[in-house]
């Protein structure tokens, strides 16, 4: 069974308006209720944790006799599991909705299986439509669900030969303008941004994504991780977020609670040792390693001790570009121990259906 | 004035039998002699320093009344510098020829201005004929010419974060099949591979230009520098070529002691210390980085001190390429303080006249 017509466009419609949604603990999700002959009867999105799914936001605004034998086209696989408000497909099967098209499976282990449920119940179910947009669409919440914690890009700028800084300690700029512009933008598309003590101290930096002198409308959460004191006058306490301190070095500690906090996209930029911090432990997903063809040899390296002691225990890298960028070059890469984006894994938690 | 049908010709048939000729001291030159009415009288190629110029080389093949209103076809502007055999713009004037056409003036201080001495004779001088072919046949030496020394490329391999091998030590293979067969290729272009005595005692490397297991047919010379001493059965023994060992650590003497041996183009392989040290010195021409796609962190890095105390010094890189090699890419770069190859700089030396 395929989605008709009128169910394509309101999928497409649904997708949209899903994007009204904030990014945070719960995906966005959007959906369209159709009359048997196509007519878009109602549509709804979801708000944010603790508030309705978008399938009930839409449901909530007909009367009974409208939804009679209706359509009810959702981004996401109505969900099996029972919540503040119960199950989406119980709630739909209630309603006396006879057909539901939907684009993408619910990854969750207890959430998903409403599709199984409303099929049970006798409602037609067709799955699958538009499902790579609807992917695309909350493809960083999707990888929190497979991770168990925010996604994690490692970022760092280096000499040639590894260097951070010259032998002073003096580094600005080792980059040009055109490697600097794309950290902005990167930091602009991140839900948080980490440094450590040592780099909030001796760079004071403002931790804002911009575009030249003006923000960029998303900004992401400053996040401070050492046990040294951050000045009064620190340059990212006037950033449009309150930061976020954590004086313990408990990095998956850290991540959790940036978790609860509907952090999905983490952009570690924190100097030489939070680096590697994060790699040794085995917490980068991504790489962004900004090279300038400069040399500087001497003491100040980009990473440290990242825990590989023979070669055979090299951390090695899937580069999927190397990246021009005026006369720098940037490497993306992934660890190639971590979980490829995509990749076949148990997904370990659920949607969250309590309070934010 | 330009050169005719004949004389192009005969020019590129120079340029061809000039190939003949050694690498070392002194340039590839051939010459061909044509008769007034362009047939090929005689050809001529210099067989190396100590060795008869090549226009003498090809003007002693005739009778004084062939080379009446002959035509001298040389690669090099003749020279009018008395070395062992006197000028050779002398000797074409001696012999009566009545033109000469050369492709690239002779960029020696000394052995120059044979163009003018013909002209002052009463002998047609054409000039520039094919220039950059025989500009690129010898610009090896003409590199050797303008720096006063052998020309040095320093190559290193290393991981993305700039070491050369993990914490222990080991470090086979870093870098991948294609990258290694690039560093073969370019060791075969080169006439002297350079190591630290540190490289050959940790690693033995054979220091041959190999394909596959094939050896090309120009083998650089291998040369160990340091004090410590190479073992008896060390592999680079059974090089083709006799090592070269110098003790003590003055770079600028050993490139002045290998020009004097016709050595024109130095790859330096030699580990952390002797690329450090080529660098810190101003002695490398080019920069060959083989960047491969892991982290290693941790002590062992591809380059020690530089001499870069501060950012300002950095020592800048011109990158001419960023060529993948498999899952490795190489920079190619030459650093910026470094006079650029082409560039208008004073020509130091001369073309060797005396004895090899």
């Amino acid at each position: 069974m395929t989605a008709t017509a009128a169910e394509r466009a309101a999928m497409t419609h649904a997708l949209e308006i899903a994007r009204r949604g904030p990014r945070g603990l719960n995906p966005q999700v959007g959906a369209v209720i159709l009359s048997p002959d196509g007519a878009v009867l109602a549509e709804g999105w979801h708000r944010g944790a603790g508030t309705a799914h978008a399938e009930v936001d839409a449901l909530s605004q007909l009367l009974p006799d409208e939804l009679r034998g209706a359509t009810a086209v959702v981004t996401l696989e109505p969900c099996n599991h029972t919540g503040r408000t119960g199950p989406c497909a119980q709630a739909l099967i209630d309603a006396g909705v006879a057909r539901v098209v939907y684009a993408l499976d619910d990854p969750g282990d207890h959430s998903g299986g409403g599709a199984d449920r409303l099929r049970a119940a006798g409602v037609d179910v067709v799955s699958g439509e538009q499902a790579d947009a609807a992917r695309a669409l909350i493809a960083d919440w999707l990888d929190v669900q497979r991770l168990g914690r925010p996604r994690v890009t490692v970022k760092w700028a280096q000499s040639l030969d590894g260097r951070a800084a010259a032998a002073d300690g003096s580094s600005q700029w080792i980059t040009g303008p055109d490697a600097r512009a794309d950290v902005h933008r990167r930091r602009a598309a991140s839900d948080a941004i980490v440094v450590g003590t040592g780099t909030v101290l001796a760079d004071d930096p403002a931790l804002t994504a911009r575009d030249g002198d003006r923000l960029f409308p998303h900004q992401p959460i400053p996040v401070v991780i050492g046990t040294r004191r951050t000045p009064a006058d620190a340059a990212l306490r006037r950033h449009p977020h309150e930061p976020l301190f954590y004086a313990g070095h408990d990095l998956a500690a850290v991540l959790a609670d940036l978790r609860d906090r509907g952090v999905q996209r983490v952009f570690v930029e924190g100097g030489p040792t939070l680096a590697s911090a994060f790699l040794a432990a085995g917490l980068a997903d991504d790489v962004l390693a900004y090279l300038a063809p400069v040399l500087l040899g001497g003491p100040r390296l980009a990473l440290t001790d990242i825990g590989v002691p023979s070669i055979g225990a090299a951390r090695r890298l899937t580069v999927d570009e190397w990246l021009p960028l005026g006369p720098d070059l940037l490497a993306i890469a992934r660890p190639e121990q971590e979980a490829a984006p995509g990749a076949e894994t148990q997904y370990q938690t659920t949607r969250n259906e309590g309070a934010a």
